[in-house]
């Protein structure tokens, strides 16, 4: 493709992305796609010999279409929001066309200089001490195995220079809410602290960790010859939303001098209203921070943002020095790759600069702030329908609901859940994702699509009441 | 931005891009911007109120081009080529603009089936067995980290599932050639091996592992009483593109019950060309495969390949199933998070079915055709020339040289290297990075940049020779 046909081509893909985008609350949610229908579409192999990029088009249109399930629908209510907002289309596409590859500062300058100052925008920004630094990773799941890493090297001094955990005499232990994120136990798992050597700490009635519970399983440990070494605490649990005590597990993590990771992964956007940092209240103790602007706060997936207040550390654990990266100005600039776990870095700063700069920190104070009003209007609207209960406190965006009819529960009641939900789904009018709390399912209503308006939450609640009415159970 | 304002914007983006493509040639290579200069540029925090485009689109022309190095110049010949062809780059703006996470098969069901059917395509494309099967990673650096927790998990009988390495009672070791890529012994040391249980094996006169050196550490190793558990072999290092005899370390690997994993991030893409497939022979006895279509294939960056002969075990070691991400057809389809660290995923396939369609698998081979040829018609003009040298042998598109005076040696012959390559790259003509070989500098000449032609390729041998007249040393 030439440079000219990139232009005629470029301009239909972007009419394209925008007639998707006006249009999007007149389609169903979720993709009508079967499982395996998107790929009894395609053809077995690779053309062998080139294709107009028409049919190339109208097969995206025909094909890929049917398998998209609309993140940026006003009505899009499943796992969390992760608003991909035009500004970040725009600046993520620049990055595309760039096409270069942030594996050294002279790579191009820009990549590593603007995502240094992104950070330092956004520290500012979360109300984070000048203490923290920070670099862009892909997921929080990545950040935290980094997290976890890291602190593995810090109890053990650097096992990594020597012979890995085979040398340790003690085992480490790690510990976080039974509410924590799966990416939590799978970063324990492959930075090789094993399961045994896992603790998630029971939580309180809000689903919050229980800090005094915490304090007797590390004297346990302590008492039966482990050490513990890091504990993950969470800003806004995947399940309700749930606020860990931050404050009170930092005074454990410094009195037993564990790492303390936060992983505030969807509330972290919160961060930047002051009324609601009392929510990470004694963040500065951290001794590392995950959040992600590409899911509430609407920078396109990926960009997600770890912080750390010992980067020297960070940078011991991760780097590496070989002649091929090397150049005469090393000791003047930062290598973002020794901050992480990949070599080659996507230039996503451009992504976060053109969103903070076309919305302005007010702009995405007074989306939140929408948002979190129209989550406590639902929250009052559930508890004021007979039959509807709301199971986890609103401190956030999610709202946690369940229907119960006289004399239904256990299985019974599950089975209805999972059926109105579905209803729900199958009705193309909102897409919500249920979940286990104390092993029954509930639905979650996660708000924080950048497109959903109180005349969208309206339309969602009247459909969940129909479908839990409608349901045959 | 409403969408009809991204129409506006997307449209004059596009222009950018394409106008920025056309005049690459008459470029620069390697950007202009001085440590800090960037940053310097650039406010010291976030606006409060909302910025127009105008401007942001002003300082993206001034500022973030200043700290941009051409990678897709028709003279960029550092690292390795990135090429980001304009078909990926139209499938990546689809991908961002369409704002989907893939996170789950339901999520989007065609970011799951396409990116199978694009593996299955590669495979194929490859000439590998259909034992294998893949998935998309980020980097070759990532999915090296994958293989490695893999090997672990498989030598020691899951001991994430226990108590990790601590209730091993022999060191598990793993091998790399003394070329091997620096992300090689990251991962192993992130992976919790520890660095004195990772062996460096010498290379032959070509830089290529010696298999008959590894057999005798293994053997002392096993003799010594450590537990042997992965091999890494390379198909193309980054210094020289040497390629490791991968069929005699897969027979040490299968006698010792080792993970063979092999380093194909480079030259991987070649394996397209039934002629270069010698340099992986014995591939089909690989436990795990990674290469990097983002590299010299063309797929904008980020795109890494990575394959397994064992998914399941992939999957048991890399999985996790929280209630908040199950639905009811789990069973009848992938969920590609378990094939990896990261829980979100980018639609990437979009861009690699992108780029298939509109090159043709036969389009992508004359392309790597042309650059070997370039490469060798190269190393025929260097060592048809007085004073230089081709360094390693030239089986790929990388040529390594050095420019030698009479009675110039040791540091004087170092300093004389970097003083004519920084020559090179100051004048704008190319840009390369020297690296080390066998203690003392060279320059690498890394060829396959979609836009090089002949004519490139003679101006820039003009330009380094003229440098190295020039250089006063």
């Amino acid at each position: 493709m030439t440079p000219s046909q990139f232009r005629q081509i470029g301009h239909r893909m972007i009419d394209w992305i925008a007639d998707y985008r006006e249009t999007l609350g007149e389609k169903a949610v979720l993709a009508p796609a079967k499982p395996g229908e998107i790929k009894a579409m395609l053809p077995s192999s690779a053309p062998e010999q080139p294709e107009s990029m028409e049919a190339v088009l109208a097969d995206f249109d025909l094909i890929v279409r049917r398998g998209i399930t609309n993140w940026q629908h006003p009505r899009f209510m499943a796992y969390f929001p992760a608003n991909a907002l035009l500004a970040g289309v725009i600046a993520d596409l620049a990055s595309t066309g760039l096409g270069v590859v942030g594996l050294t500062w002279a790579g191009s300058p820009a990549v590593t200089e603007l995502e240094e100052v992104m950070m330092e925008w956004m520290r500012q920004a979360l109300g984070l001490p000048s203490t923290f630094s920070g670099v862009i990773q892909d997921t929080a799941s990545t950040a935290t195995l980094v997290a976890l890493v890291c602190a593995r090297e810090r109890t053990t001094r650097y096992a990594l220079a020597r012979g890995g955990l085979h040398g340790e005499a003690r085992r480490l232990t790690v510990y976080a809410s039974a509410q924590a994120h799966s990416s939590v136990e799978k970063a324990a798992l492959n930075a090789d602290f094993g399961r045994e050597n896992l603790r998630l700490i029971p939580c309180d009635a809000g689903f919050a960790m229980r800090a005094e519970v915490l304090a007797e399983m590390i004297a346990a440990d302590v008492a039966a010859g482990y050490r513990p070494c890091a504990v993950v605490a969470t800003t806004g649990t995947t399940t309700t939303a749930a606020i860990d005590p931050v404050a009170e597990i930092a005074r454990l993590a410094r009195a037993h001098d564990m790492w303390l990771h936060v992983d505030g992964a969807m509330a972290g956007s919160a961060m930047i209203l002051p009324e609601c940092r009392w929510m990470w209240e004694g963040i500065e103790n951290a001794d590392s921070i995950v959040l992600n602007p590409h899911k509430w706060l609407g920078v396109p997936f990926d960009c997600s943002l770890y912080y750390v207040r010992d980067a020297q550390h960070l940078v011991r654990v991760m780097s590496t020095n070989p002649s091929y990266l090397r150049s005469s100005v090393d000791d003047q600039v930062k290598s973002l790759r020794d901050w992480g776990i990949p070599l080659g870095r996507r230039f996503r700063a451009l992504k976060l600069w053109f969103v903070l700069r076309e919305q302005g920190v007010a702009g995405l104070q007074a989306r939140l702030r929408r948002d979190l009003a129209n989550a406590q209007a639902l929250e009052r609207q559930v508890r004021a329908t007979p039959g509807w209960r709301v199971l986890a406190p609103v401190v956030l965006q999610t709202v946690c609901v369940r229907h119960e009819r006289e004399g239904m529960d256990g299985e019974a009641l599950d089975r209805h859940t999972l059926r109105w939900v579905e209803l729900v789904n199958a009705s193309g009018v909102a897409y919500l994702t249920p979940a286990l709390l104390d092993g029954r399912w509930m639905a979650r209503i996660s708000i924080g699509s950048a497109a959903t308006e109180e005349s969208d939450l309206e339309r969602v609640w009247t459909a969940i009441r129909e479908a839990a009415e409608r349901s045959p159970s």
